[in-house]
């Protein structure tokens, strides 16, 4: 006899969409989750102040919530927007008034349409790289990422291969390399061309993915992004089990054993919501088919350092500056104003990437804010050194996640490999936002595969 | 107090070269072992005969033993060479007579001197691509690859890109990929250009690891290469313990503690001689610094069965053939005549690499044996399909491995977290053939990387 008809492995946005989902169809369900608290790589947090002892309980700055995880919405993530609709969750628009700064090989320009961003051979030079990519990207089936004409061709070289065949000028070359550690969280010479193509389509393209009205980062949510996560869990009661780490799934033709902190809960279905890395740490008894233990063996995580400055005012618009920053500078290559809709304060996200967020994560943590500090004030004056309130959250440090955004794909894995992805074994399915055609890596593609991966368990249920 | 001075972790020849060592220093040493046997990636094994069930207790053949693991031996590989003379292990030469075949695109030929092993034109082309990659090799430091003028050019591209670049002839392009399949156990376009160069290098060059006589392929060792490790291990005797698989590493200032099946094991130092896939799936408490974390996501494993097809004698002789065969077909591209020095039985070593290892892995056993008998009998003849004995070893599908040779680095790994591959942390120590700066990937490399990782904990134990 089995405890419930479904058991969950992980509560962050795709296992807690996997049993709403469930237990909306009048199934059982149970969500086992390693930390204390729900959301995976959405987490809303209050902000410190600086200069005060963490020891001695600082008092966070009041009122205000930053998201140290997943932070945007777009248009075009129907999925996202339906959750933050059913829970009567609010957003507010990312874009800022103002110039945006765009600063590389030493000189800074400043811009408010994106195409003027740099001179003019640049940006021509860029034109007709977005435009080849976008043609390949055009090809790529997002679905299947292996099959297709050129799939064989894209998928055995790296994007930075492709970066020095495509692209005729220092700065164009150093676009696209920014732009993929912006987008994936690695260095283009770490990442399938395959890989890149299908991300950016997956997400209706490169140009989307980097855009702010319209874009990827078109819209915050007010509150903070982990709301869809608690809501979801405060739905789901008691079902939903925190401290309870996965260690072993047992699996046979009878059903699925799964082992935690506290015992075994049996079910006749699986879903395993967790990223690639952790997902290969489990054990699985009897073990999982070649293909699935090649593929998580060839699915690193990108690295990411999320950054808050929270200054009294944004003080940036005296200057008509609008916070967006571009540059080639590390660690403060990519920056927004993420200040809250009432402009209580003055909030700077920033984005520290790849090699940077890894460089980052080693250096203790007052030299590490020195150095984002500086950073910020390279480009927006000396106030920047002077924040009311700091928070970094290094994703890579992160025991239950060990990297974002999410896992990426080194040349070779699709083509050969990819199509175990998301194909069950025998009674486990696989969720997460990395088995997502649509929004691959993105809180609107980990809903998606919790309701196929409902969807699959469901179809399935005696 | 501790239990012992140093805990080692895996009784693979590195683990065992470890124990050695440190109790040959005067200090105590316990090796804990997940398997049943000692040996990892060694395993010499009798061969059980075809057309029995393997239920009904088959009688294998009589005096015959076959190395499924790492066979062969380098007039080169003096650290190998030492310890076989020291336990008094005899080794036999690998060339036979007769013609070895090269099988590309459909045409077959005949050749005993391997310039002459295709047409002028695709020689000629083989030989200017191995001129140019053995002058970028040489350039490559093999105790830092992540050095030197070119490694970040090197390390940006997949060696796919570098074949495609580099030769003018189709068959030239399929000779290196085929070069890099059975070195590496991984297609070309899955490996950085840079670890080619590394490995090839490490190894004393590209030409030297595909060389039989007075290359990597130059002997067999008498009765088994797993013998190395049963002396050793017969030397420590209780200190080696089996079936203790380790689940967590504790670390501070003060020691080490090793959590396996039976218990605790306290130490001041620990050495880990387990390959990356299976180093990074023990728990470290603390976990350990990103750029390690960041490097074992990074090392997938290669692909590899090895398979023995035994005939009553080595019946490719009469048409003059020396049994060794190179194709462009799998599953059968690389094969050796392995007989017995007193040529009892014919015996047939298949090496099935990369892709087509997974493809074989997928199959059930007796579709399996015969691709491989037939794609046999395609080259020598259908007395082929008549073995005595089989035996197939699938390294993917061993829990304690998860794939052979070795594991590989794809592109951008070495030049940004390759110095985390030996770096110990805190107390914890690094081994494994992987870690090797000679003969990475070979037998060799695991003693020498042993040898390093027993002087560095004998250097800091108090």
């Amino acid at each position: 006899m089995a405890n419930v008809d479904v058991v969950v492995v992980g509560a962050g946005v795709s296992g807690l969409v996997t049993a709403d989902r469930v237990r909306a169809a009048g199934r059982t369900v149970v969500v086992l989750e390693a930390r204390g608290r729900v959301g995976g790589r959405t987490l809303s947090e209050p902000v410190p102040p600086v200069g005060t002892d963490s020891e001695a309980d600082p008092k966070p700055l009041a009122g205000l919530v930053v998201d140290s995880g997943a932070g945007w919405v777009a248009p075009d993530q129907t999925l996202l927007l339906a959750e933050l609709e059913r829970f009567g969750i609010a957003t507010t628009p990312q874009v800022r008034p103002g110039d945006a700064l765009m600063s590389m090989r030493g000189k800074s320009r400043r811009y408010t349409d994106a195409a003027r961003s740099f001179d003019p051979v640049t940006t021509a030079d860029i034109a007709q790289g977005m435009l080849r990519f976008s043609a390949a990207a055009e090809k790529v089936d997002v679905a299947a990422p292996w099959r297709g004409e050129h799939a064989a061709r894209y998928d055995a070289q790296t994007f930075e291969s492709w970066i020095r065949r495509t692209c005729l000028t220092g700065k164009g070359r150093d676009y696209f390399r920014l732009a993929c550690e912006a987008v994936l969280a690695t260095a283009p010479q770490n990442v399938s061309l395959l890989h890149v193509l299908f991300y950016a389509q997956s997400g209706g393209g490169l140009l989307h993915l980097l855009t702010t009205g319209g874009g990827a980062h078109d819209a915050r949510v007010v509150g903070g992004m982990q709301q869809v996560a608690e809501r979801l869990a405060e739905d789901l009661g008691q079902w939903v089990r925190l401290y309870e780490p996965v260690s072993t799934i047992m699996h046979d033709a009878d059903g699925i054993s799964v082992h935690s902190e506290s015992g075994a809960t049996t079910a006749h279905r699986v879903v395993v919501t967790v990223p690639p890395a952790l997902a290969s740490s489990i054990d699985y008894l009897p073990g999982l088919p070649q293909d699935r233990t090649l593929l998580t063996q060839r699915m690193p995580h990108g690295s990411v350092v999320k950054v808050h400055a929270v200054y009294r005012r944004p003080f940036w618009r005296d200057a008509a500056l609008s916070g967006e920053i571009a540059s080639d500078q590390g660690p403060t290559k990519v920056v927004f104003d993420t200040s809250p809709p009432d402009d209580a304060y003055g909030v700077l996200t920033v984005l520290v990437d790849g090699e940077d967020a890894v460089r980052l994560g080693s250096m203790d943590a007052d030299r590490a804010r020195d150095a984002v500090l500086r950073g910020l004030a390279s480009h927006l004056g000396p106030k920047a050194m002077d924040p009311v309130g700091y928070l970094a959250k290094d994703w890579t440090a992160e025991e239950w996640t060990r990297g974002c955004y999410g896992a990426h794909l080194p040349p070779g894995a699709w083509t050969q490999v990819g199509s175990a992805l998301r194909t069950p074994v025998g009674r486990i399915h696989w969720a997460g936002t990395e088995t997502a055609e649509r929004w691959c890596g993105y809180v609107d593609g980990a809903i998606a595969s919790g309701e196929r991966a409902a969807a699959e368990v469901l179809a399935a249920l005696p």
